[in-house]
């Protein structure tokens, strides 16, 4: 059996999505920007997309603009709303995608912005009486925080942290790539300037993802060029990928009810096997509890053993795909600031197991199985 | 008939690049970052692609680094060049694309460079004494200069500029999205620091292209987050895209002679025929000029007439998709900068037309029939 536990890190294509994108790779290719019959096809295929992308975010295809990933898109987000509104002070958290933390340490470094990080709890909480403190005590910020965590699936409160921006003039950017597609995102009722979205994290296409700008936030332009993306984002379109996204979102949001509840069953059956069969597990940060963290991600803690560092390459041999800290991470061998940021026992193996729509119980027998066997075998050693 | 004389602007996928690509779009879907299998066995496609691309242009993969596009890698070549190496003077040409143009001009606006323009005779040739002059009268420069026009074909003579820019010290960045895939690149004979590739334009994928870095010149991340393209640009990989890349110039560089006679006569052809039926027909920058211009491309400079604004409309009409200036900026309508740069009557229309392998004779004759009845008409008018 070979078992995919790793849909935090990419999803499948949904075969409908291809489905969507063929049409583009094979008959309609011309460039979007060019006004005969052939470009006409193209451009209007986008806008469409846009549209069905703004409509799901009950939002205006004015404000979306398509990127090439979500980390394009929080780069852009950061870097452009500091340099459009002068802001010299940024507010993020230690549990934050590379994505941003990397951006505003570079911009802290370069003399651009000072960077205070919230406060967070054990369990990687957010302290919201911090942030208001510090968004009281400096000049007007960029609050940048993500909605649901890649690693161990905590889930910010979007409104809570919205009200708290409005009221001291904050801009607000959210690093949504692990949410979108997955939760509903109403953008007019959140107080948000800026979210992303990254289509290969909900069964869309790789390379593409979009930027949420609020039209009261409006930065200066993201890459310079020829006036794609209303100026903001020169260069030819990704269109298949954009078709594909668009797609992608839409039967996100047709069946989410359905996936989530398919999904929660899987979490959760997995929570009790692990319990059930391996002594002493636990889960990182909020990741066990249903109600505070990601519906797709279940971070769990293993007993100590001598084996820890092996425990990936096990799975793997064991036709398992999952990840130690987030898969962006995982090629630079640093381990997982994520991790490093919580409370936790050092000599315990930590693995991230994430599912998707087509994941199954069964999936998770066999996982357990492999894993208390592993256990077993480490403690004869 | 329909034809499709706008491959300047964008060309159909080939469907070699497209068999290629699917694998990867259905059964091979893991995160390269991933440690597992699912992502070594995309890692390894990656990387066997930047191979690729590497041995095609002679150079070594630690050079290239894969973009979204074209424009994304003109942008960061730049910017990160004057960065990195606090350089304070840029040079370029009236006639670049605006991917370069734009962010230099950016860039002048916000006070990090100087910008000095390269004088071009009436045809858009580069005056290379003037160029030695900025280089000698200024501090180390970037000069940016393309190699050969989207809109009117010149051609640039890199090594020459590499060898000026040698004996200033100056970092050389040029353009060669008209001629990658196109026009053989020897990365070890040029002087070059940056060179820039974008998939769609040799008949692979949109939303995919590539920068060279110079080892000797290398430049701050363009984009930060996770650990791809090491440490240069983060984000999941646009893994397609790569893998259509990489085959589409491999596709190029195999049968470059055979396509590159091929179009030439086409082109050839387009002339006489175009001389034969249109009385005072003229070409604008050297694109009449096989020895000086792109094999790809020919601007027509079409005798006066009241009706100059409605040729591409009229084109459009018959199914013949061509350009005004180029597709990239033909969306903001304000005409075109590189026509403006030259010396040429301003009351008569210009239209670009642009080939690929998949273009014929047949086709020639059809468009040049239409053109013809259309100069017939509006003399009768």
């Amino acid at each position: 059996m070979s078992v995919y536990f790793d849909n935090a890190a990419t999803t499948p294509l949904a075969p409908e999505v291809l489905d969507a994108m063929v049409p583009y790779m094979k008959e309609h290719f011309g460039n979007p920007s060019s006004i005969h019959s052939h470009g006409r096809k193209t451009k209007s295929a986008i806008e469409k997309a846009r549209k069905k992308v703004a409509d799901l975010l009950n939002t205006s295809p004015s404000e979306i603009f398509f990127t090439s990933g979500g980390t394009e898109a929080d780069n852009f987000a950061i870097k452009r709303s500091i340099d459009t509104f002068n802001l010299t002070h940024a507010i993020s958290s230690p549990l934050e995608h590379h994505a941003v933390l990397h951006t505003l340490e570079h911009l802290q470094k370069i003399g651009k912005v000072k960077l205070s990080m919230v406060n967070t709890d054990g369990k990687g909480n957010i302290d919201y009486d911090h942030l208001r403190d510090l968004l009281q005590g400096n000049s007007r910020s960029l609050v940048s925080l993500m909605h649901g965590n890649n690693e161990v699936g905590n889930l910010t409160d979007m409104e809570r942290i919205g009200e708290l921006c409005k009221e001291y003039q904050a801009l607000y950017h959210s690093d949504t790539v692990q949410t979108m597609g997955h939760y509903v995102h109403d953008l007019q009722k959140l107080n948000v300037d800026f979210v992303v979205g990254s289509a290969h994290k909900f069964h869309g296409p790789k390379g593409v993802g979009f930027l949420y700008v609020n039209a009261d936030a409006k930065i200066k332009p993201m890459i310079y060029g020829g006036a794609q993306e209303r100026n903001m984002r020169g260069g030819t379109e990704n269109l298949y990928g954009i078709i594909g996204l668009a797609k992608a979102l839409e039967l996100a949001y047709e069946e989410m009810n359905e996936h989530r509840t398919s999904i929660e069953q899987v979490k959760l059956y997995m929570i009790e096997q692990l319990k059930h069969k391996i002594a002493g597990v636990d889960f990182n940060g909020e990741s066990g509890n249903l109600d505070k963290s990601l519906y797709t991600v279940l971070n769990v803690c293993l007993p100590p053993t001598d084996n820890a560092d092996m425990l990936l390459f096990n799975l793997d041999i064991h036709q398992i795909s999952a990840s130690g800290g987030s898969a962006c991470s995982s090629g630079s061998d640093v381990g997982s600031h994520v991790l490093r940021a919580l409370d936790r026992p050092k000599d315990r193996g930590a693995v991230r197991f994430s599912f998707s729509r087509y994941n199954t119980k069964e999936e998770v027998d066999y996982v357990v199985e492999k894993l208390a066997e592993m256990y077993t075998v480490s403690d004869l050693s």
